[in-house]
């Protein structure tokens, strides 16, 4: 380990309070022993990614490591966000759900619309569930993004509960940061590859949704997904 | 063609005037007469990448098709953004570049710094060239984004002429959209995988580089860089 690198980072799902042993999912005790090389008397951060943090050290090496909480913190979450989003093009949604894992968006939300759906199922899923916690783990969060299983577009505002709802829209007033507010739950809708039909734009707006541009240029969906998660991440200050 | 389809966007270095036939190089005749199926009566829409536009119109179709300049106009670029890059992990520059033409930014300026260097060299160069047509095209902008070759990171002031210069850096100020202003040129400079050293990071702060925080979380080099674009462009309302 380089003299300045940070302590490893684990996903834990259950937390141990300070002086406790921690057990350790499997693959966390691998990551740890064998990828980090983690030796006795070392410091290591574990979160559940629920807003849970413990520092612990390290007793032991290898097989026989273990590790014990020094000290144990609960984070409330103040700045929520949710991209929901239709299919892009290939295997692109891959790439959008690491990045967004690290940006810190709580949840992804697939939309099935009539110009895009979602593909994969049960595959598809375990690979975002993994990039959610690699996004997790590589910007040190204390929480995890959720997956969520892809919704038709038509039952999207009862799976939603958002004080903010922005519909990427070519047609909509350029996004300012101040469309997010400081705090509190904004959602994003995302069209697929090809658009959303002019019906499905129409009715998400007819909801309540609020078109805004999210560039001068033409943005693949999985683009567009992401300038909108910068912009929050940014508008809400971090 | 699907009827609410924009017209084919084709790429032509050298564009005419008005009344005029207009040379299409071979890739581009493959795109508009094979891939989009261009038929005689049809519109089609050609840049230089340098902020000329012409509309065109289709005359014959497959190995016999021309197509004739109807107008054209000349744009001027008032927002101008270049993103100076260390190498990030594997391929991850690839995603990066297409998404960073997308969105419009003049310049790809890579940094070799001494914990990040760049490999590949001349297949690299090609397929980032392919990849700043493809972003053109997805965009549908007048300006296809520059690739430049990789300097120095002590080079760097020598070969950027711009008027903001911003550093990624965990302990700057948290960025704000008016970091960027209206117009005129800005440039951000964002470490390789391992971060810029100490001293690399020192230096650029005495160049009058300018830290700012892109994120509360640890950022990858690929993230940090489309979060500084992304809100370059949002700021420049575009």
């Amino acid at each position: 380990m380089r003299a300045d690198a940070a302590p490893s980072y684990l996903l834990v799902p259950e937390l141990a309070d300070a002086g406790e042993a921690l057990d350790l999912p499997a693959e966390e005790r691998h990551y740890l022993f064998r990828v980090c090389r983690a030796r006795s008397g070392e410091e290591a951060i574990a979160t559940d990614g629920r807003g849970g943090l413990v520092r612990v050290s390290v007793e032991g090496e290898g097989a026989q490591g273990r590790v014990r909480v020094i000290a144990r913190e609960h984070h409330r979450r103040t700045r929520r966000c949710w991209i929901c989003c239709g299919a892009p093009e290939g295997s692109r949604a891959d790439w959008l759900v690491e990045k967004l894992a690290e940006l810190g968006i709580e949840r992804f939300q697939p939309i099935e619309a009539s110009r895009g759906r979602w593909s994969g199922g049960a595959s598809r899923r375990r690979r975002w569930e993994r990039l959610s916690t690699a996004g997790l783990r590589q910007s040190r969060q204390v929480w995890r993004m959720e997956i969520a299983d892809p919704v038709p577009l038509a039952e999207l505002d009862a799976a939603t509960e958002p004080t903010r709802r922005i519909l990427a829209d070519a047609g909509g007033a350029a996004i300012h940061p101040d469309d997010f507010g400081k705090a509190g739950l904004s959602a994003v809708l995302v069209g697929p590859s090809g658009g959303l039909a002019p019906e499905e734009r129409d009715s998400r707006l007819e909801a309540g949704w609020e078109a805004r541009c999210l560039s001068d240029n033409v943005l693949r969906t999985e683009t567009a997904a992401l300038v909108a998660a910068a912009v929050w991440g940014v508008a809400t200050g971090g």
